[in-house]
């Protein structure tokens, strides 16, 4: 019997398993989860006969082993630097490995002797990056065959809340991903190309240097800078392209307001603060700001970085409670674990929250001595906090690789991603079936 | 005969080095100078008959041990990371070791075995740290003995160009001290106490918080926060002191200019750019900014960085020449060693350049319920590029403590920094015959 070993069964992992479980009743497949937590796997398979939960752990050498030797393919949800591990085994025992997560250098290394063993080993198959890849490629392939040449591109996600979700929260943003890296978001320089100059942004600048983007229907958002834009001109085949943007979409004034944090130093993880015990979030804020303690942080904020009293920027710190005197909570932390903690009070996904993936790309076509744009948008809602829209767009696309993997479609070999025709015809067009689809406009 | 073992021969060892041939003939010592370039070690030598030259590597263990062997001091001019490795010589031998540079966990480590020994490794006993210890620690024992608390005590020190050198040059700035130095100066985030609270200053608002200060009879300075102005409040048993700050000076004006290279993102040493060899100095500017490579870089950071035309700012970018087609002359290169190499054409000494140290106490004290301030301030300048502020400043400190210890005048041992009174009331009263004194003034 053909199985498939899902390894994590997090948060994130709920539609993937079961759209896999969907194509087990079909095709007599069996679905091994496993987890450090029996009870989370066991919750995944619910009452399907064609599911197995195990307790896994992937440092458990022996076991891992014996398990990874009775599955076809590994679907690994594990953190990003656990996939070399995982990656070694399905070497050794000679199996398929799919994931969601970018392609390591370590990763990298594993392309000729999996290609050697006829394995696939196919990563950033999820929403961004994967969705990205896909959708770009089936529009970069389409303009190519008609005879025209991309020399723009600019492509935009972000993960976000939907509209009716917490309707006062002025960030229209909660926590619908890993709080830390949210957080962290672009500290490291930002590469991209612009008039067909290498141009950077510093972290000081990223949240300054933002791009406007209209979702036609869903109203304005902006955009900010990745760290590299420039890594997949050679994957995408945009040799000579005169502009490449790819980024983090935000709603609307997001930046402006994140970027007082930045200025402020709030999101430093490079050392421990004082004295947290006894903080505050006033405290918190305090200990950045020029200043005596005896004035308000608020009119500190408004001095030191030129906003008004009701500005939007103040509006959205103020929400998020930075301003009140309730104890942060922690013992010790950086900078950005403080922030994190305060963050979270007010941005927990609640049960009854939908959170809503926005993605869009604008590319500029060259088509016969005329240029064309071309813009190709997004937007899935989640529905509810089990199956939600993250959930969806991460999963579904590794499931459907895997169930076309198992039905002998995937002729790709070696360490891949999602940007062929193999994979993204077939997947973009039974996303669909899921309300997951890109519109498109040309201008 | 006593022997000292002088480790290093560069730029800054000249006036350590001819106070210890001095004091050398005076008592009938002699004076080893140790270099990779025998050369540097003969120049610095000269004529005296009580200096001998010779060929040094540290890496060469064997010779490094016997020559250490044979000497009862050794003072080590080599980058701070190898202090390490002749301290771990001088503990094996039993020789005592002084040192410019900052007390590492490494050679803190060593301290009980010193003890132990019989050895005095002395460290920071240089200009900054240095003098600035030994100066600080005369007025706050002063103030104690007195009676008094010290509630504020801020410090800064620079080292500047003369006056008469170089006169149109806006920033009043050239290296001299290591440019890497300069150029990565403040990455990292700064912490002091103001009003009993622990403060942080992140990079991207350093240089904007700045200090004004006045230096009686040599105009107007500025000073920005130091990393780490809290280590010193247990050294100097300023316990419960409810302002501490140390900082840099630079020339008025000189900071508004570097914060807009440090918001460009020039002063990134995380990545290397791309196509450094074709690159001119416009080019290299132009990388960091927003907006159309048609456009002059100085309107975009006009628009960018809200500066008028003939701002200050400008005026001081424009003198380093960013905005000329020169090529850069780098093959490759971090934007950090890029903005050095641009920055050197203009800022590298001349023979004839004279520097300048500027160093700047400002205390708050309360005797009796009632507060006093008290400032004190020393201005060295150079006697040309050989003689200079910073080689007197940085080597005398040293020497004359070698000096002291020789005549069995110092009872400290093990890893100590010269905050003592048998350290600064000899030296400081000595450093006033080579017009190196502090001026006070209470107010």
């Amino acid at each position: 019997m053909k199985t498939i070993l899902v390894l994590g069964a997090g948060r994130s992992s709920s539609s993937l398993i079961s759209y896999l479980l969907d194509s087990a009743a079909s095709f007599g497949w069996q679905i091994i989860i496993g987890d450090f937590s029996l009870e989370a796997a066991r919750a995944k398979v619910g009452a399907s006969p064609h599911g197995k939960a195990i307790v896994f752990d992937i440092e458990q050498e022996e076991q891992a082993n014996e398990t990874i030797a009775l599955t076809d393919v590994v679907i690994s949800l594990l953190p990003p630097h656990l996939h070399t591990v995982v990656a070694r085994h399905c070497l050794a025992l000679g199996k398929h490995l799919f994931t969601a997560s970018y392609v390591s250098d370590e990763m990298k290394a594993f392309d000729e002797e999996a290609r050697k063993k006829g394995l696939l080993f196919l990563n950033e198959c999820g929403l961004d990056p994967g969705i990205d890849h896909m959708s770009a490629m089936q529009i970069i392939d389409r303009v190519k065959d008609g005879g025209g040449k991309i020399i723009s591109f600019e492509s935009f996600t972000g993960g976000l809340i939907a509209p009716e979700t917490d309707p006062e929260n002025p960030w229209r943003y909660k926590f619908t991903w890993n709080p830390r890296n949210v957080v962290m978001a672009g500290q490291g320089t930002a590469k991209f190309i612009e008039e067909s100059q290498v141009k950077y942004i510093p972290y000081q600048q990223l949240f300054k240097r933002i791009v406007q983007i209209t979702v036609p229907g869903y109203g304005a958002f902006e955009g900010y800078a990745n760290r590299d834009s420039l890594k997949y001109i050679d994957t995408y085949a945009l040799d000579g392209i005169e502009t490449m943007l790819r980024g983090t979409l935000r709603n609307y004034g997001f930046c402006a307001a994140w970027d007082v944090l930045v200025q402020s130093g709030c999101c430093d993880d490079t050392y421990k603060m004082e004295r947290v015990s006894t903080m505050t979030h006033r405290d918190f804020v305090n200990a950045f700001l020029k200043g005596s303690k005896t004035e308000a942080p608020e009119d500190k904020l408004m001095r030191q970085f030129n906003l008004a009293k009701d500005s939007p920027e103040l509006l959205r710190l103020a929400w998020s409670g930075f301003f009140t005197g309730e104890p942060v909570g922690l013992k010790e932390g950086t900078p950005a674990q403080i922030l994190e903690h305060i963050l979270n009070k007010k941005w927990a996904l609640q049960p009854s929250d939908k959170d809503m993936i926005v993605m869009i790309h604008r590319f500029v076509a060259r088509i016969e001595g005329r240029e064309k744009t071309i813009q190709s948008s997004l937007v899935v809602k989640g529905d509810g906090s089990v199956s939600t829209a993250m959930a969806k767009t991460v999963g579904l696309p590794m499931g459907m690789a895997a169930r076309l993997l198992m039905l002998n479609k995937l002729k790709s070999r070696g360490v891949v991603i999602p940007t062929g025709k193999e994979f993204y015809e077939p997947i973009l067009e039974e996303l669909k079936e899921f309300s997951v689809e890109m519109v498109e406009r040309e201008g």
